[in-house]
């Protein structure tokens, strides 16, 4: 059983409010199961540039589609064990600013992760991402920051993790762990069945799973024994302090 | 207590006799600590290349240099507590050809190691490192081939670290790991201590070390109370497989 | 004859009010000799940084340098056969806002282009230029989204491709199409020739042509027969699909 | 109908006797379907490192492995519709010489290929597939010279494109073509069930097909109306000479 | 003696009010030593992000922060010889706009300077130090405009390169030169002692300067004869003009 | 005048007899200009791969393409002022063993030089240029070593600059130097007309000094007054030790 002083914590910022299901789910899940709290923020709902079936549906405004969103995401958060909160700053272009940046390192202050799970660094794809990458990179410095808001208990350096965009090759994204999600994959495909606007994305990231799963198999070895059917991709932006090489 | 059969295991692969010290003693005494078997292969005694102050002495053949390089790193692997093989193979240029090949997997299939130790990809510095760098991970194919010597237990797929060489940068080397060496450096000074003809480097990887342990601290953060002193670099060829971030 | 509803369209996206012409004068006049309409936007004059020699002569405003560079853009624009448009933002630096964002998004959806012109992605000369490059990226990938003025006939995803910087190697640019524009050069030459504030680079210019041709020819083999004495150098941002690799 | 001195040829070079069916079946299939001659030159059987399950049967000799994967691979040839020779050079490691060199340079002139296919030049994971890919280029460069034999017609400049490695990001592979192999896909996957001794691998690049499928949608745009399911991408090694942007 | 007119100058861009000291410390020395006027400009007094030690202190407010650090900066300055003029732009973030960007070219058009110095392109731990050097570029970019301020004399080219930042390889920072500081090394040891908040920092960059002495050592080669004890490194931004290659 | 003991010297390492006129002969004349003995190392007559003219003349026979080659090569050095020497090592490819490279660190030995010069690490085009600046590159080490032929003056460590290759962008070439060939560009011309077999890059090269030059005026400034039309461009592979950054 967990206290809430002493409960690991992780925190992912997510461009629109479905990113962190295809990107993370897997992660997500697998970290609650360990007993870590999770936070996702969505900085916006994905209003404009991803949501195409519910923009075509006719009758559309604004208000409707970013209500459907909510509830999608909120949905798909419960699924896999994470507390969510929305910026709903704007999507295409996702609009920061200053308050913005603050308001993102107040979330850093209060949740002290242990690991960040965000966006690649470019996607010539989504310019919402890699921003979404930027603003979750310059909001952890800003925590960390004796002189910002002196006297409040301040953010160590947790990893950054960018997870895995649509077209891994064309944002030069080079995952360096394999994240073995198998325990988890009916959590985070049920997580994915909650986007029913995006319908033609969940077999896609059903298959991007399995190659991740075959990936990680071949960089253990195949006499591992340990069975790995699905994973996740991730790029650490930081290096790894060990003492342990294996 | 470690059984032969059960016992984890290291490979160090050094261009020549004297690199294992400066780049990876911190590495091979703590986990030897942590009770690994740790092997290192000397490619090549560094006779021509990397033994000046002998040379300087006068009166010198190549032969008796290579008796006193083969002293000084068998004294520093003892310290280290590690066992080590000397291929003699030449250096300045460093002779690698199929049978060195083979040699070397044949020690992989030996060792079945968990991790494994050797150069960086480039080095405009020394073209024998990054040779025998590419020796050390061919090796490592072959030994995970089914069909090389069939019927012998075949090697997993060990995560490869590169050490850090002089000149990192202009080696476009980028460490992702930082291990924290603290709790061995006296065994990796007094192995450096053992390279009596390469006086002019002890001062020069001691700062190497402490550099490397002021970026740990960086980046685990100020407040995680560990006090980490002296560290090592490493740059891994490969995705780490696992199931936590933090 | 051409069909307004059927006609192919490009688009040329120029931080300056020249740059089409060094850049992509070729390609311009090419397209329009196939039949397509080709539509630029300027989103400056380039009346501070690209106008030393009319500022050179005295007596001159603001005002009278953007007049000068509106009329010699036109003249180009008329040789090469394009449609022109000035968005007159400012230059040295660019003046890039959200206004400016969906303005030319607005400008994409108009023309719903086949294929999109614009600056490289990196210049360490002149910061206006990656600036309307990111410009032309985004706004392309806002036409894209059904949300952004839903109801409006969306965009497909039209390749882009960055014109050659001043000093391509000093920019990362590193051209993966070579257009022959042998056919056309002499359009080419004759637009150089409106920008009469310019006249040094003229031949600067007509080298890079010849330059590129030699290499053109180079890239099909001298036993193709097929004679190129001009080219324009592009890279291009995203992968080509097609069925034929020959 | 196509006659043997204008039909359109395509070279294949392949490290090993299967490569060619995962990573290029589908452009061979599609280019014979389009009246070209497609040959594929197999440098190994890939007898020791890509033949595990067959030498898990036991009872296996180097001579019948080699067997089975001739076997295997003239099945998939013939059904892709393609020519296939052996070099046998043996693998792990892949036995290069200047003799394979120029026996690969007169393959060139023979076949004079509009087009060549083959490896990565980057692969952790094999080390023979960066070695063909070098062979592939030096000898499409003697191919090219005068002073090569001569006499000789002489190769013009084909464009070289990288298939698809195994792990594409570990590869530093980027694909700049998305080639549609939808029209030719139950062929490439009727000639993937030729290689008996690696199913594992079957699912594998189907799933590959797939995914590249899906991108290449993504790069036409969603209303270009063709019908895209699977694909295989390419990585180019010299610009594309052209006169339309497209 | 050097005359107003004619005296040769340089310039510093520095983020936070001590950073010129750590990274740049040496070549302000040493150049003041020749003969130059160099003048510091640093955009923040760097009051939230790099003055743990003064808030720790307890009863501190911004505004006394700021006037420690300006009056360690102005010693520092004053040590090295240069000249100093604080911006006080605010810290993490820094906060630039146009204005910034003006009065820095107005610094330029001043100064025109001979060289300049700022921070790397790239910083994953610190964003306000690439926003100092992108604002470092563009302001001399604007400052060679013959539009801006017509009338004006108009900067040349002078070469800008990056100092050191405390993590080099993880900010993809690559020296190409080598700076001899050996002659003003007390100095700045001198300099980097007015820093009493920052302490722990004193023997870091300590060692950052006998490490780049040892390589710039061997760059010049053991035969030199010239004795190198202390270096600082730099990145330059621009290819070098010359007549002699030795 | 000058001693032989005291002399600068430089050396030249070209693939095959004409690298060293198009790539590097503005170097040579300048530096000869300026009291150096300049000395070049032909490793190939470039007969099969460059002397495509002198085969289509027909009744040729490797000798006497080698012997035209040789005679054309030794006129450009003598224009240029530099000595000359051919190692006959063959072409296409470009055989290189050990012998050669000892070969080569002895003229390295014999003249020890203050710079050197040599093609670019990477050409998709030709294999044999990058082969031999990595000879270049080895041999210059194997000469830095004290146990390399003991007791000899062992070198020290020279620059290396890469010159331009035929295609710098597709070479990942970047060049990092411009020298200004101003004053000796009549000589470089003479020296390329002497190559007969290659008029075809008589006028493109011409064009690449001309490009060249107008880069370095840039980078300069244009209000520096020194007047440049000619250059050439070098990417230089060690970081420059200095005491001045102007």
């Amino acid at each position: 059983m967990s206290d809430a002083k002493t409960q690991k914590t992780a925190l992912v910022v997510s461009a629109h409010s479905a990113d962190f299901v295809w990107r993370a789910g897997g992660a997500i899940a697998l970290h609650v199961a360990q007993g870590y709290r999770v936070h996702i923020v969505c900085l916006s709902y994905g209003e404009r540039g991803e949501s195409a079936k519910l923009w075509r549906k006719g009758q559309m405004t604004e208000a409707k589609v970013k209500a459907a969103r909510h509830t999608e995401a909120c949905a798909a958060a419960e699924v896999l064990g994470a507390s969510i909160e929305f910026f709903d700053l704007g999507d295409y272009p996702l609009q920061l600013d200053n308050e913005a940046l603050l308001r993102l390192a107040d979330v850093y202050r209060r949740e002290l992760p242990q690991f960040v799970l965000t966006h690649s660094l470019k996607d010539p794809y989504n310019y919402d991402h890699p921003r979404a990458a930027d603003l979750a990179q310059e909001a952890r410095i800003i925590a960390q920051a004796e002189g910002y808001k002196p006297g409040e208990p301040i953010l160590g350096a947790p990893p950054v993790y960018c997870f895995e965009p649509h077209q891994p090759e064309q944002c030069d994204w080079k995952p360096d762990v394999l994240l073995d999600i198998t325990s988890v994959w009916d959590k985070k495909y049920q997580a994915i069945q909650c986007m029913a606007g995006q319908e033609h994305l969940w077999e896609y990231y059903t298959r991007v799973a399995l190659q991740r799963g075959v990936q990680a198999k071949r960089n253990i070895g195949i006499t591992a024994g340990r069975d790995i059917i699905h994973g996740e991709g991730y790029q650490s932006l930081f290096p790894r302090v060990t003492e342990n090489l294996a």
